[in-house]
């Protein structure tokens, strides 16, 4: 895939996504050939792919992006669908084997956008290491121009022994991080429409799965009890969830939890909390007590847990609750929110 | 999967969704819980999913669908996600063994509305045999308040010796059909904003896996070259992929392709013609010269190919080229739109 490429449409022809090129004929398949197999390389066919895999268990999941706007600080809609679904995988614990991708089009949508997004996708599955297999484009009416929504789905396959979910943790668990968190939320929310405010802060979006395979070698797999990046909701919605997956209780000492550079200070201008905020590059990891300190020095050795902490152990009670304990001994309760505080962030 | 069973969210409280249902908290957890693990099963993580296969070859496939209006006469976007998706799968030659759902909601869409899809889809799935593993829900700002679009991505196992593809047409080969065409187009037409007229037609939306594999176990894998799913473009334009892919030409005999009872007049009435129609419930079938009476038989014996005709055989040239003839000796060029006749047809 050669970086930097121009569009292989040509432009001043096609210069916007028209409702034809979802129609089955001709200018969706020029699409296809052109700009999609350009980027992806070539399918084997149109409508589905094969691949040979050995016996053992396949890990399989799947994501829609409507990330608003398309192009943020640190990313786009593109690299998120592609880091985000790896991500998915490596919370399996798994190896990612391939990937899918469904667009659906905007009608209005500059094709030059579309582009720059598929070309996004093929550097970020390139750098997984992982092939974008087979795909399927859909064109909806005209809204406002600039809409672009993208499904992938990623298969990977789990080693022997693994044995990751969230109803795995143990009381006496460790939590630990692999980095600050916050970014990725601020950074969307820095370019919302009427919401301006100096930030240099950029998203977090980043591959997880080759991390994760490490530190699984590295404290062997029986020792990594949880895996879950935590996007939409953040770090505090996570945590309920795994601590209601697992019926105990999680404590956060928040002043080890750390906060992307920048963030703090968006965060108290927009009225959030960062435990709140939806990161793309992290991964919570809950481990064996013994197996922490290891699990902390794998992570901190690897580029993308240079930052990694201990941020909380696990507790018996009470059960399907996160405390959030400060440096005075302060508590509080991390409760689930109804939702986001900003919705589309990914 | 209760058949008939009522929302279980209650709906005098949340009547519509909302953007919180897509916000990652509790609402999100709620949909997620009460919705579609009732409708689906209970998945083991919100993230993703596992299962076991055998060593072998995998066949995955994606599609998004956007059909408007989500209800039509013999469908709904739930059962042509699952039924889509299947039918990519089975034009593999693939057994399918898993599903995943991604949904967009529109903020506004009747909670009932996504209730009768989600149990459409679980209905279909359950005719298959083929579970939905895991899935996703994204929520987007209102529009008409109607808006919902589901990705499913499937994945299927494909035996020893199966080697379906386009370009496995050879010259001398017959083309099959399990029944007649144009009856999803039409169907969806009826019922389209400024196109009432009438039409008893039902969509064929249908799942072909079963047949499929019938098929390819009474002929053998080997003498089955080309399975594809007229879809959008309908039975002419996938004949044209098929023909460029195989760098031979196809020949049509127009009076032996059945055309569903009702849709003739209609697309009379709408300027179109039937072989561009799509189908959701049909597959085009390419066998070796010898094995075309064989499977003949075959798709008649099943209750999804009663009506299966031989329509047309392979040629070497014009190469690229798809002809239609007529009973007269008549012929014209059979070639690719530009796109769908109406969009959003899937």
């Amino acid at each position: 895939m050669p970086i930097g490429l121009s569009c292989p449409l040509p432009l001043a022809q096609y210069p916007k996504i028209t409702m034809a090129h979802g129609g089955g004929g001709r200018l969706m398949h020029m699409l296809i050939d052109e700009l999609f197999t350009t980027a992806f390389g070539k399918t084997e066919e149109h409508d589905g792919a094969t691949l040979e895999v050995e016996g053992g268990r396949i890990a399989i999941t799947t994501d829609s992006f409507v990330v608003k706007p398309l192009f943020f600080p640190g990313g786009n809609i593109g690299t998120l669908a592609v880091n985000g679904t790896v991500n998915d995988l490596a919370a399996c614990g798994a190896v990612p084997k391939a990937l899918t991708a469904g667009f659906i089009l905007e009608e209005g949508l500059p094709t030059e956008t579309l582009w720059r997004v598929v070309l996004s996708m093929a550097a970020a599955a390139e750098v997984v290491g992982v092939p974008i297999v087979t795909g399927d484009t859909k064109v909806i009416e005209h809204r406002d121009g600039n809409g672009l929504f993208i499904n992938t789905t990623g298969l990977g396959m789990v080693a022997d022994g693994v044995s990751i979910a969230a109803g795995r943790a143990r009381p006496g668990d460790r939590v630990l991080i692999n980095g600050s968190i916050a970014a990725h939320g601020v950074a969307v929310m820095s370019v919302r429409e009427g919401l301006k405010f100096e930030s240099d802060l950029k998203s977090d979006c980043a591959p997880l799965a080759e991390m994760v395979q490490r530190l699984l070698t590295a404290v062997g797999p029986t020792a990594v009890h949880v895996l879950r990046d935590p996007t939409r909701g953040g770090v505090a919605t996570t945590l309920c969830e795994i601590s209601c997956a697992a019926h105990c209780c999680v404590v956060i000492h928040e002043e080890t939890v750390p906060v992307a550079d920048g963030a703090m200070g968006a965060c108290e201008i927009l009225g959030l909390d960062p435990l709140y905020v939806a990161n793309e590059g992290k991964m919570l990891i809950i481990v064996a007590p013994d197996s922490a300190d290891a699990a902390l020095a794998t992570l901190r050795a690897h580029p993308d847990g240079k930052d990694a902490a201990i941020i909380g152990e696990v507790v018996e009670s009470p059960q399907g609750r996160v405390i959030g304990r400060n440096t005075f001994g302060g508590e509080r309760v991390l409760d689930m929110h109804s939702g986001e505080q900003l919705p589309r962030i990914c």
